[in-house]
C-alpha cells in the first residue's frame, strides 16, 4: 500500500472515528450519495480505483457496485479542512441510489 | 413554523440522531463544506432561508457566517434515501471555509 493518507485524515481513524464520504458526479457534478469510509475503504478506494465504503450497517467494507454493477471509479478526491470528510469525484455506471433513481438525493424539501 | 420535515428525516431527529448537511454552490456545482443539523438547526434554515449548522464542537446552533459575514442563502434543498444528509444548494457570500479558501475541500489525495 503506497498512498499516503493525510495526518488531518488519520488522526480521526486512530481515534476509531469514520470520515464522511460524498461522491459527486465527476461531469455533472451532481451529488449522488454521501456514505462512510474507515482506513481500510479510503486505502483500498486509493489502491484500486474503486470507490469502497464502509457500511454501517452490515460492519463490513462495501466495494459499491460490485453485487449490482453501479460501480464508481474514481477520478479525483479532496478532504476537507478539518479532515472529517472526503469528496470524491467519480465516474457513477447506473444509479448510484439503490431505489434505481441516479442520485440518492433525489427528492426535494419544502422551503 | 409551518415547514414540513419528512418523516424520513425526523425519524433520525427523534432518535436524538444528527443529519449531515453538504452546502453545494448552486451556480458552480461546486461542493463547499459538511457539517451537521438537528432538528432545530434544520427547521431554523427552511424558516429563514438562512443555513443553519449545529455546531458539534460548541454544542450550539451556528448560523454560518453571522459572526465572518460569510453567510449562505438557501436556494433548494433535498435530501437522501435514508433521511440522513441533506444537500443544501446555496448561494455563498465569500469564502465557505474558515482558512479564507472558497470550499473547504481545497486539498487533494494523491491517488
Amino acid at each position: 500500500m503506497t498512498s499516503t493518507i493525510p495526518v488531518e485524515i488519520t488522526e480521526h481513524f486512530d481515534r476509531g472515528e469514520l470520515v464522511a464520504a460524498i461522491a459527486q458526479d465527476h461531469l455533472s457534478g451532481d451529488v449522488l450519495m454521501v456514505a462512510w469510509m474507515n482506513r481500510e475503504a479510503l486505502e483500498q478506494t486509493l489502491a484500486t480505483g474503486r470507490v469502497t465504503y464502509w457500511s454501517r450497517s452490515r460492519n463490513e467494507l462495501w466495494e459499491k457496485g460490485l453485487t449490482s454493477g453501479h460501480t464508481q471509479k474514481l477520478v479525483s478526491a479532496s478532504y476537507d479542512c478539518d479532515g472529517d470528510a472526503i469528496l470524491l469525484k467519480v465516474d457513477q455506471i447506473g444509479a448510484a441510489c439503490h431505489t434505481g433513481e441516479r442520485s440518492c438525493f433525489h427528492r426535494n424539501l419544502d422551503l
